[in-house]
């Protein structure tokens, strides 16, 4: 910060003091606890950047431009936590490293919950367009039992980088469910994940652009596990060897998520015979272990 | 923030890193100092007070319900930077105080780029209900010199606490402009300013409520002063004695800005002989003092 007068130092925390005293009669603690946390991070950027007021007006107009983007398929408030890696503090504060578990990372905007359901070793694509891809793996707690019937989501893009919330013509595809069985395990054909760009066309693509930096995500498939008396893990899977694996617009790469794809050219016999063609296709495991369910956990 | 294993703390602050990394190649240096320090800041928040998943989401929901009511007329960004004391804050640190000078308050949503011009002595009531009052004074530099030619713009809300931009008619009234005359003199009659509710019927005013913040404002005029080579003054005057006076719901009161309103019955003469009927009148005196504008002064 730059070399202050007392009298104006004076102004300025004298602020800050009153502004936190006006939420000091907020019934609930945990909202005061928020409210007046966030006053003083939020006067303290103002006053460790000098914020001019061109540049304060500057981000009412980028706020209201990411409002103005924003409808029930495009989350531009989602995206922005997501490239300044608050979604991914966020995973990080709630999800503490716990023992051997699989680790979590972000969930992004592109969930929707009216997902099909598919039989184990069913094929969530749907009729999206990428190369075929076999998981199999097997859900167990943290001593190593199975998890029987486990709910197992899974979306992802297609070859072209798309979810099907952002096809114009409404089709699902790239997405389904499944339990695992008896023994934990579980099976499914998807596609094998390719990079893709997030959506750039808005605020948020203009600051991108504006700091240098790529709007690309790291290859992924999208998995989120819930299962009783344990705790719901909202993951990924990436592609080890992708060319954006050291750095994805969102900061979700852990090396644990990180998981060799083995690719197989066309005509190498599939695990569950099916009849391919002339597709080339690839496999890789993915073992899931959830940790017990914090007290009170209620997602 | 809650004591945190060393596992846990390396993960935290090793993505804190990589996020402010990520802004290391931005080519404008206070760009990107902005958004690194803003990382630092968020990330902070997050970290302090262990933001879990549900309070990020309705955080998001939040700024998408800012975004949904903002609209040409309605701006509640600006009015959310009013309530966390950031606008105040921002005018602080951009208008340092300097010797005698006039203070700077905010600037508010509600000021409208074509308001009419009136000649000195004018009303800029324009048929606006309320008490009519006659403001007057000088304009001058620090050296006590006056400033001549300076542009007034004045604004306010009505006796029923709306500003023209309110109505649904589309009507002016309530502001207008005038420039001192050549001793750096002015005078105008408008209305007596009465405290009115900040626009609560959207997510900041739920906010207000979950915290039992009020709403009002302290009663206030608003003025804007201009004149080459001086710094642009932003500020309002407050009413002695209003009853929000120590409560002001967006933190822009200051001692220096609070005058006494002098009221008068109806049938008392007034300063310009105008007669006002059976109406009650009140008059306030506003020396104006404009520092000296800093280098590179563009608004």
């Amino acid at each position: 910060m730059a070399e202050l007068t007392s009298e104006q130092r004076e102004v300025e925390e004298s602020l800050v003091y009153r502004v936190v005293a006006s939420f000091g009669e907020t019934p609930d603690p945990r909202l005061r606890q928020l409210m007046q946390t966030l006053v003083r991070h939020l006067h303290g950027f103002i006053r460790d950047v000098r914020l001019t007021e061109q540049e304060w007006d500057a981000a009412i107009k980028f706020l209201t431009d990411c409002g103005d983007i924003t409808d029930e398929r495009r989350q531009e408030f989602i995206l922005l936590s997501d490239v300044l890696g608050a979604s991914m503090q966020t995973i990080a504060v709630n999800n503490e490293a716990h023992a051997n578990t699989t680790e979590a990372t972000v969930f992004g905007p592109f969930f929707v919950d009216d997902a099909p359901h598919i039989p184990i070793g069913g094929d969530i694509a749907a009729g999206a367009a990428g190369e075929p891809c076999w998981v199999e793996g097997t859900v167990t707690d943290i001593s190593g039992n199975p998890v029987a019937g486990a709910r197992i989501d899974v979306w992802e893009a297609d070859a072209d980088g798309y979810y099907d919330v952002q096809y114009p013509d409404g089709r699902v595809a790239g997405r389904g469910y499944l339990f695992s069985d008896e023994h934990g395990a579980y099976r499914f054909w998807c596609l094998t994940p390719v990079p893709y760009p997030v959506p750039h066309d808005g605020p948020v693509g203009a600051l991108l652009a504006a700091v240098q930096r790529s709007p690309m995500r790291a290859a992924h498939l999208h998995v989120m596990v819930t299962a009783e008396g344990l705790r719901t893990l909202v993951t990924h899977i990436f592609v080890a060897g992708d060319e954006y694996i050291d750095r994805d617009a969102v900061f979700g790469v852990k090396d644990s998520l990180i998981k060799e794809f083995d690719r197989r050219p066309p005509g190498v016999p599939t695990p569950d015979g099916r009849d391919l063609g002339d597709l080339p296709w690839s496999s890789v495991r993915l073992g899931i272990v959830l940790a017990p369910a914090p007290p009170h956990e209620d997602r």
